[in-house]
């Protein structure tokens, strides 16, 4: 992990830059820590500079909650290597969108089966080398979409303790069955209104998991109205299960 | 309204019951008021005497985040007078369910549109005689079931300016259609596991209630199993609503 830049925000919050190999990615962290900050893995659908604004907020949020941080660029997104496959399985989802038609399994498959593949795995080197920063502590949580990234690092990832989950992206039909073998406590947002979204697959998601303790927080609004409180709702389901010591399910 | 007892918790809690014409109820409010409380009226299935135990835990929570909270008895329910007609439809809803056989239409309006019919204008008169008393203030929450009873009261009674949803009852067609007219912000709780409870038509009324500002809350487990923290969110989501001056859609 190469630190790139650095800069103190004005609220006391220390944003770093860094690569890992050709990966992009950001940490933001409380400016003056005292106790290592529990960790927040920000998921997001590609695109780090674009994304910035939005991933900063959320960031303030976990930050001015006790939490780090921090994100990774996907692959084949933002100014990572474009990969041919990935073109051409987003260039079919366009046309069958365009086109009024239902977007087969195939696609969607096509479109996420390699991508969280590849991610994965760059999740996972980028908290080995998370970890250990100093100020830096588990366990960590995963919060956002892409969906399917999200339920296969929860899967696999020992490290990951709680996941935030956000229901508003293309699920393959083999996800659903790795849903089933998820076991960390889960919430879940859905905007009950996105166009963008298919709710009763949503739904399904949501019944699919498998954690015993899970949560569905539903709102009204299109893909990118998630209520301001929803970030409050946030902070405390990672306070819950992120945070050892505290009173088990009092809900701070 | 006649007070009937009274008696200070050990929690700082004034406890006072009272009968309103023949029918019973309960007021909670802090023991040492300063500024009038916003009250929440504390819905509940019938059966005050059964009910008391689940209803006093849902008022200290209400009381210690600084409302009051008041209950009354439903019609033909515990200590109050049988109704023959009402008798008839519980007995063929227990004899549709010991049958396995689906509840039909029939059933479910004869058992839920006249208690609404009845229900309501006792609410509405307890508002009254309530928000008469020195320490009690507007605006005011409904909380919990009967649905339907939450759903009437939320159209027709200009005072509820927020409602907390418990879908967990049979719910007549016609209320579905009353819904839509719906404008209160909305939480709505719902069990995703709840033995007597059709999912479906629970996500069905989510969606056709009217109001902008609906949430839903999902979590699993049966129909008493609502995870403590959502007490802390009910709490939240009337502070948002019920106290005036407070910074709009924070989450506080």
């Amino acid at each position: 992990m190469r630190p790139t830049s650095e800069q103190h925000l004005d609220d006391d919050v220390l944003e770093r830059h860094f690569t890992l190999g050709e990966i992009p990615g950001v940490l933001w962290a409380p400016g003056s820590a005292s106790a290592p900050a529990p960790l927040v893995l920000l998921g997001h659908p590609g695109g780090l500079s674009a994304m910035y604004p939005r991933l900063l907020a959320r960031a303030r949020h976990a930050v001015a909650a006790g939490f780090a941080a921090a994100t990774i660029e996907l692959p084949w997104s933002g100014d990572r290597p474009r990969s041919a496959a990935a073109e051409e399985a987003r260039a079919d989802l366009v046309r069958a969108l365009q086109a009024g038609k239902p977007v087969d399994d195939g696609i969607v498959d096509r479109l996420v089966l390699p991508l969280v593949e590849q991610a994965v795995p760059e999740w996972r080197a980028a908290l080995d080398a998370l970890l250990a920063l100093p100020g830096i502590g588990g366990p960590v949580g995963w919060s956002g979409g892409v969906v399917s990234i999200g339920i296969r690092l929860a899967v696999v990832e020992p490290r990951i303790a709680a996941a935030l989950l956000f229901a508003g992206s293309y699920v393959p039909r083999a996800v659903f069955e790795e849903a089933r073998r998820v076991t960390v406590p889960l919430l879940v947002l859905l905007q009950w209104d996105d166009e963008g979204n298919d709710r009763q697959m949503a739904l399904d998601l949501f019944d699919a998991l498998g954690s015993e303790q899970k949560t569905l927080h539903a709102n009204t609004g299109g893909h990118t109205g998630v209520p301001h409180f929803e970030g409050d709702d946030a902070d405390r389901f990672f306070a819950r299960h992120l945070r050892t010591g505290g009173p088990a399910g009092s809900g701070r």
